[in-house]
């Protein structure tokens, strides 16, 4: 059975995505955010105090991109999955850490210096800065998706999950009315997904179930 | 032919460090830094402007601890590559991801906010912030590390490739007087290797023949 420590809209909705593409059983464990913080006692499950935890036996990992390759790999190969004798192989392992390093990262600073943090230590020019970043990033897969329903090999894979995580935080943060036509066409897509759907409902099932609240807190892992 | 567009001391570093491991022939093309201002060509190759930007055949890639994983699984099977089936599969694609998510975005913030940016865009508190947040990443790897020579799989692999630029860019901030015993250990063994050192020579080289800079120049993504 896998486990997968996650607090609600943090990067740990990859895996949990994934999780639903894939449907294969697993125990969520919602934790309230920053975990760091607010659920001590997780730091011995995971010194980082940062989610996604993922647990699959004795593997144990905490990068939300590599989950969702590490369970595409395992559970859905030739189709989340990308192979290596296949010709998008490239692509899709860019795609993978473009969606977390490259899209992802940013956001979190517009995140932390105009939401999380407070008084003096705001800091809107560092927000800025970071949220044009983004956005020039974005705009480079318009002419790609101008073309295709998603990023590589012909069809949805654990690429998307990764830059689709990134879309959805930038719906959080507002950066969303910013996207170009053929990135909210593809973003409506996404979501569209009968997995992300489930997804959504499970995480907030079970942040009700589990006592945890259930607005938007993706992991800025602040100190 | 494999062709790759670096900077010095760049996060292009690590494509050029494996290349030097594997031992396949190669084509460096020096660019200034930052090319986005420098090299306004070099946008039509790489319409991010970011290097590394590594081209072999068909396939194109610009996600630079991505690169390194295709490389490995292209050319190192089973060696520089952690196979599916390995026990350490899990841990090697998380710690590929770590080194630049984890270990390196956060640095980049202290390279701009302290070095990069002049006069009132300097922010003082944003690089202590990141680099306090490295530092503290940084030491959940110090009982691994005091355990084993490497990250994963009882021998080295493109994740101490990721990992270890993040150690290289730490170096270049000053940020290793703060490393902890094992981790400083690691760095100097992989400092050592001499694949690490062929790089070094190549990129110093290419750029005194290219007539580029030989300065470090980690790549920040300014806009």
């Amino acid at each position: 059975m896998i486990t997968l420590h996650h607090c609600v809209s943090a990067r740990s909705f990859r895996p949990l995505w994934m999780l639903e593409e894939i449907g294969v059983a697993y125990e969520l464990k919602m934790m309230p955010f920053p975990p760091r913080a607010l659920a001590r006692p997780y730091l011995e499950i995971n010194p980082l105090g940062t989610v996604p935890a993922m647990f699959d036996g004795t593997v144990r990992m905490t990068e939300s991109s590599a989950i969702c390759q590490y369970l595409a790999a395992r559970f859905s190969p030739g189709k989340l999955d990308v192979g290596i004798d296949e010709p998008a192989f490239g692509a899709y392992l860019n795609y993978l850490h473009f969606g977390e390093a490259t899209l992802t990262f940013p956001q979190t600073l517009v995140l932390r210096y105009l939401h999380f943090e407070t008084g003096e230590r705001r800091q809107p020019q560092v927000a800025h800065d970071y949220g044009k970043w983004f956005l020039a990033r974005l705009r480079t897969l318009e002419p790609l998706l101008s073309e295709q329903a998603f990023l590589c090999a012909d069809r949805f894979t654990a690429a998307d999950v990764s830059v689709g995580y990134a879309l959805l935080l930038a719906r959080h943060l507002g950066l969303d009315q910013q996207f170009t036509p053929s990135v909210r066409a593809y973003w409506e897509r996404l979501q569209a997904r009968p997995a992300y759907r489930r997804a959504m409902v499970a995480q907030n099932g079970a942040a009700i179930s589990q006592g945890v609240p259930t607005i938007a807190s993706p992991d800025i892992r602040p100190e």
